[in-house]
């Protein structure tokens, strides 16, 4: 493993509330999530963001969600496939337009909150992502984890995925996230979290809450990205830490595009695909 | 005046609420203002509008409006110039997707409603219309009415405003829309709009409820857009009528872009600027 | 079967988008479900769909639903029930007040939709609309049906659970509606559904898509509700024949407060409940 | 002055964001002034912020806004009065319902934001925030201040207006508050707040950022209630201040109802309405 993307949530504010100053957590990350207003975001917070981003040279992401400003994108919501294509699609055009005012454009795609959960084990709603990425851009790197619905469907559908593992929460024995009603679900100690990150980084796995060593990059690979959540408590220390220990152990942090594989290069996908 | 394009509403449903066929009716113009999602349009609505619009040939405008699904975008908005800017962003950028998926794009600007209609005569609102065209697109033409704020802050801007007149709503002695309170607001004869369309387009004048000529085209110029509503009851044989009209008294129709002077055309601005 | 109530979906629009006039359903019904703002329905048409409902002496109900203007109510929502609960509470006490300026008050309580559909077999949902009854007025009965999570949760509550049968939809061998995507869904013959209605007043139950007799009552109970829909093609005429059918085969037609136990008796519980 | 109420904003936010614990301010105050859904609070929220104030004794107040959650209720909305009466109407139904679930229920109406400015003049607006008063429950009084339309037209239709001075805002010499973009504009030393507190209890005035004593109290009559925003800083220990110095300044500090010819006192309009 020689590179990989230090990602985070950032534009989850509406109207009156927040997002409060993200600058000192944009310093530290190389790729931003940005909301692009279905879960949060409004067209104000949409455009400061992408301006705070890339003024910091952090790649913006197209943090997609389903339609659910009440609930923050947290709830699943059995939308026709066809329908969460089409407001996926809405989304990232909405976003682009903010990413190419300054200067810099969507090069990546993550899916937000219960989507994103959704993705790993609802074939309909994995899909929907996987065919608004294609009708977008092809080109474009979907963040995910290994293992699951959407990301068999990327690879099937010859969109890249990329392999992402969480710095700041627990792990099952099953790889699963710690629900975050149980002990262990987060990680505030920066040092902590920093060990966590290297050896993800370095060996693919992670240490369980049991202490067992379970994977968290796909088979036969490394994982691409790492994510700090911007609303775990002392993000910005925790993504300085990750940084020095990353450097420390010799793994390079860029963006999505500049890793090896990045955006525009050409998917092998045959062998990675479960039959 | 040898050329203008035909333009109508399109795409104003919302989830469960319409829009119905509008085949008919974009089988008779030639531009189509799709509403965005802020007064109407969903992204299936929006999807299936770009796709009916582009089959035809039929120009895609973005028709964008106030943040204002309760009230259709009918109801005046005191939003800060400057998050209006980013409104109309947003809504630019998410239609311009469905408008490259369904192999066209979007080739002006009109703005909904109360948004139009503040345009003539709020400064910050017409200024937002026309810095929002700017920083999206400079060469996208931008529907409105002449001898109005937007029109002359447009000209300043160097954004190509295309003069447009209404076939099938009365005229004040001043030029204005009669209010849809007052008798004489809708034409609702197809013949009768059919004869004013053409009045309009040869001599840039409509004979006002009282029969007076008053114009509707610029000073020294001529319109360049025809609108026909598409709630206005027999809007279907209207615009056929209007077109019967227009092809016998040897007016050409087209979309914007083919308009003299259309999209791309350098914009010759300062002899029309009223100091 | 002595007597039953006649429901129809009512006010079931929002902003510019309908309702198209209901009078002439109102006329035929005794219920009306009117909709309360989150998946329709806005202020101006909750007060006029009141007002039309309580001048012809039909009950007003509240219509509750999951918060979804852009499906419309009909996409299940992975809603906390707590926060269900305090949504349903909400539309309830915005609909009252419309109730109480037209001079009735909301008399009974029925979900919409996915929450209709989720009530039945989604336990927390099911718990959580009960709940909302008993917080709010406990006398409200609950149109629902037989044999479903919310049906027994209400009895167990203390809640009384109207049971209800659809007058134009067909039903499969175990008693559930046929998926619209089928042949046999819905009925659009006045004769058939008023035959279908006679049957499920006098004996509880329907003949199925095969012909076979399946219950729509509670068991050892009688229907207390009959629901024409709304948007079925025709739906004036069937309400008209259904009760002209019921009237002809002796079955009284009323508001559901007017049904023997109706709002304010005491509900027998025990014997009932499946332990 | 022997009496007056000390409200603040309360529950003034919106899914994931917000509000901050308001325990602190609602020990301190004695009116609450609660969001109702339509600029701020979701159904959760109004529940708890209820919850909060009647478990202090606390009277609950319909803070009732524009439908503009993306504008936080800020901006101007030229809705037709008559649909502001249903949607002043929907939101206090409402809350009504989560009021009473805490024991208590709505005692007064206050509007929010743009509303409350455009009471001040626009005819259409203040008559039709009174006339939701008067349909609703004519017996509440209404915070606004005196010497605007709204004052005017509440006296005029019977509703009792309460006189409202704010503590930590600067005035004008011509009694209106200092626009927040200007010096003066904010007071946030809470001796300084309670220092203007306790003479405009006790003299009916205020002294302007020029020094001159401007009136806040009706013509002949006293102010009955003073408001501490809830997002000055420092709002806590404001409202503290104040509290301390109407009590050492023997200045009676209760709800709205309990102010002499509070709820359910006779009003005598009359004389008070400037012909």
């Amino acid at each position: 493993m020689t590179a990989l993307a230090l990602n985070t949530d950032v534009g989850e504010g509406f109207g009156a509330w927040g997002p409060d100053d993200e600058g000192p957590l944009l310093d530290r990350v190389t790729a931003a999530n940005v909301a692009c207003g279905f879960h949060a975001g409004d067209p104000d917070i949409l455009r400061r963001t992408c301006a705070d981003a890339a003024a910091r040279g952090v790649a913006i992401g197209a943090q997609v969600s389903y339609r659910d400003l009440a609930g923050f994108g947290r709830r699943f919501i059995e939308v026709p496939p066809a329908t969460l294509v089409n407001e996926l699609l809405y989304q990232m055009g909405a976003l682009e337009v903010f990413a190419r005012l300054a200067g810099s454009r969507i090069s990546y795609v993550k899916a937000h909150g219960a989507l994103y959960n959704a993705a790993a084990r609802h074939a309909g709603h994995a899909s929907a992502i996987v065919e608004a990425v294609t009708l977008y851009d092809r080109e474009l790197p979907l963040l995910c984890q290994p293992r699951t619905e959407v990301w068999d469907r990327a690879l099937i559908a010859g969109v890249r995925p990329l392999a992402e593992a969480f710095v700041d929460r627990g792990y099952t024995d099953e790889g699963l996230l710690v629900p975050r009603s149980q002990p262990g679900a987060v990680i505030t100690d920066p040092a902590e979290a920093a060990r966590r990150a290297l050896r993800m980084a370095q060996t693919g796995t992670v240490l369980s809450v049991n202490g067992r060593a379970v994977p968290v990059a796909p088979d036969g690979g490394d994982i691409a990205a790492l994510c700090v959540h911007s609303d775990t408590p002392g993000a910005v220390a925790i993504a300085a830490a990750v940084r020095e220990a990353l450097a420390a152990g010799g793994v390079t942090v860029g963006t999505p595009a500049e890793l090896p594989g990045g955006a525009g290069a050409s998917v092998e996908v045959t062998a990675e695909v479960t039959p």
